[in-house]
């Protein structure tokens, strides 16, 4: 392989083999492709894209440059889901436990928080104790005993992509649909899943801002993991404002615990429901989305979702007793409400700056080395379409960093519009892919 | 200044300010931008473009990453000629010292041959002690005393160009137009002059093999030396055969010295007039370019050029006898025959391809790092148009490596096209720009 050629031809918009797209990532891989010309690369692939087989290839080249979390010891399917990302999304806490409660293993490896959307490692470290760096071989043990275990990326799956992702950064190539949907399925293919649901976020919150971006995102990413043999559909849903309650870590997993208990705000009691349902099905253990959904509402309603998150958490060396006793997480010492300014309704709702102002709040994290205060966050109470007066509470801020607290009001206020006309809120669920 | 920032905003196709194109011209020459963040860019830059406004500033920063010769102390006009590369192209060497002869001062900092091109440098330096590695006080003294001075580039002038081009060479980044345009025009920007023609090569034996690349080119470097405050024409002009009879070092400056006898090759001395009657235009001593051709022939006629040229082989301590004895230039021991197959009309010469046949004997490089036999080359016969009878001499090549010899006739026999019809050479002169 001569890498200018590879590149000559890419920045020609000609399309490579899967021999030399196996070859460019490996030698990438070993540090024999120097960074100058995989950045060069990057950006013809940027400007010039790639098409499913191109991208199915470098999908796949990336998940063998490191090691495949072998899941064949385990009978029956695997599944996971995958959130491109938003605000107040603590969907996987829950579903996880409920969908291992139904019968089918969940074997996660997710990320933190970067920018303005939060992570789920972040969230679970939140309970006292609990650990998201196993290796492989106790995270296969979680799965196999508990059926639903999350953990962080190790040192030995998908090496490429840390490397790669970490000169898309300096490069400007990280806002790339392909370079973006080989990342996420070269991670989620690495788990040995043998089905995979992503929900694709659209809207303010979302790094999609448009149905049209999120659709072909969705595309790219079902087109990849089928291609690499494993059921994929995508659910598009929305992220035009917080998703239920709670934006921060230790405030999204009690959110997280109302909900296994039946008690958790609609739009995410909805949003696990719908996930849940379509992973029960793409594990081939109901006929429909339909009846996976009822399962999944089953296993609310017996405790059988609880207690599997219970196991979880014990198993990953947390503190399970956050399961019936909220007061075990970790509290911010102050509360400040932010206002309605007016009578109204609540028309819409700035989700990336809500992100944003969680933040500058210390729930999230500017730079990869930042770090988190687990009990800081927010709890909203008008959501889009609700009707306020003048002196109702839009949400409350918990803190602990009062030098931040006036930056963050400002924000927080400017980010809600009220308006005198009644408006309905939009669909929780925007299409699928495929349809 | 942030890097991504402009590798994103010149990626998304905006254009880039004045102050920042100098800021990471001057960062990257200084190492401080590091080698993979200038190939995203470079690629971005290739994909997207540069325009006018922006090409005119990365041209001047890179001209002042480093040292720019100072010709201030030197009255009258100082012009150069820069030509794109051809087969045969030996203008500079007759043309520099005419022009100073008529008046002009001409610095010129020339290239060697890289590919199927020749360099003024390797033919220069085939005359026994010709230095062309002057520094830059002794060639602003050769300026001075003879009027033509012709050297290489040094370490202080352009680093950033060299550093780059090293760079867009491993990148797939070499055949851009804006980005030649600026590496031409920074290194000529350089030599301080106020005037400045450039010879665009189109053809089978040119970079630009069609009219239209070529009118881009020319366009884009009259722009970038115009917006940098200097007088600059383009010619277009053919190169769809060898220039002249000669190809190769010694032979070239041996058909040089016929030129500034007044007994070259129709082609060659039309083209040396012409440039150099614009040359003595754009130096503002004479009205038009018709009467500095008449001045340029006046200049061979009275043996003024021959005996400048003497003078500037001197200066650089070079043998000046080759100037009326050529058998004190390196010879070829081998002399071989390709001969015309059948009779008929020359209807084309496939130039590249006699190009590549005179790196393969020995007269170019493939890589900087191949050393040159000046001794060796083409004595071309028959040009295009010329009948032939079977037999006759096509072109002979003189010889001193007999292992390559059947491999470069065989090319060269098929570098010839022979047909029944009779043809006419196209004009030599193909365009002006502006017009």
């Amino acid at each position: 392989m001569l890498m200018t050629e590879v590149i000559r031809r890419k920045r020609d918009g000609e399309r490579l083999g899967d021999a030399e797209i196996r070859e460019v990532i490996r030698e990438y891989a070993a540090g024999r492709v120097p960074d100058y010309q995989m950045a060069a690369l990057l950006m013809a692939v940027f400007l010039r894209g790639l098409d499913e087989g191109e991208l199915t290839a470098w999908a796949s080249a990336m998940l063998h440059s490191g090691e495949v979390v072998d899941l064949s010891g385990l009978p029956g399917p695997k599944v996971d889901k995958h959130s491109t990302g938003g605000v107040g999304d603590k969907v996987s806490v829950p579903l996880a436990p409920l969908v291992a409660a139904c019968g089918v293993r969940v074997p996660m490896i997710s990320g933190r928080g970067l920018g303005h959307t939060g992570g789920t490692l972040d969230k679970l470290e939140s309970i006292p104790g609990f650990r998201t760096d196993l290796s492989v071989e106790r995270f296969v043990a979680g799965v196999r005993e508990v059926g639903a275990c999350l953990i962080g990326q190790t040192e030995t799956l998908v090496p490429a992509d840390r490397k790669m992702y970490a000169l898309r950064d300096v490069t400007a190539t990280v806002d790339s649909i392909p370079l973006i949907a080989a990342s996420i399925m070269s991670k989620k293919l690495a788990e040995g899943v043998s089905g995979l649901v992503l929900d694709v976020k659209v809207g303010s919150g979302a790094f999609m801002k448009t149905m049209e971006d999120a659709r072909t995102l969705a595309r790219t990413l079902v087109g990849i993991g089928r291609g690499n043999g494993v059921r994929t559909v995508a659910v598009l849903t929305d992220m035009s404002e917080p998703l239920g309650w709670a934006v921060g870590n230790a405030l999204e997993i009690e959110e997280s615990v109302e909900v296994l208990r039946g008690e958790g705000p609609p739009d995410t009691s909805a949003l696990v429901r719908v996930l849940g349902g379509t992973l029960l099905w793409i594990g081939g253990v109901v006929r429909d989305v339909g009846e996976g959904e009822t399962r999944i509402e089953d296993a609310v309603r017996s405790g059988a979702g609880l207690e599997t998150f219970r196991r979880m958490v014990a198993f990953q060396g947390g503190d399970p007793r956050v399961a019936d006793d909220p007061g075990r997480l970790p509290r911010a010492r102050g509360r400040k409400e932010v206002v309605a300014g007016r009578d109204g309704f609540v028309t819409a709702i700035e989700c990336e700056q809500v992100g944003l102002a969680g933040v500058l709040l210390g729930a999230g994290r500017r730079t990869k080395e930042d770090r988190i205060d687990p009990a800081v966050g927010f709890r909203v109470h008008a959501k889009v379409g609700q009707r306020v007066t003048r002196g109702d509470p839009l949400v409350t801020i918990h803190c602990n960093d009062d030098a931040a607290l006036p930056q963050v009001e400002a924000m927080l206020a400017r980010a809600w519009t009220i308006g005198d006309d009644p408006v309905t809120r939009g669909p929780l669920i925007l299409g699928r892919e495929p349809d």
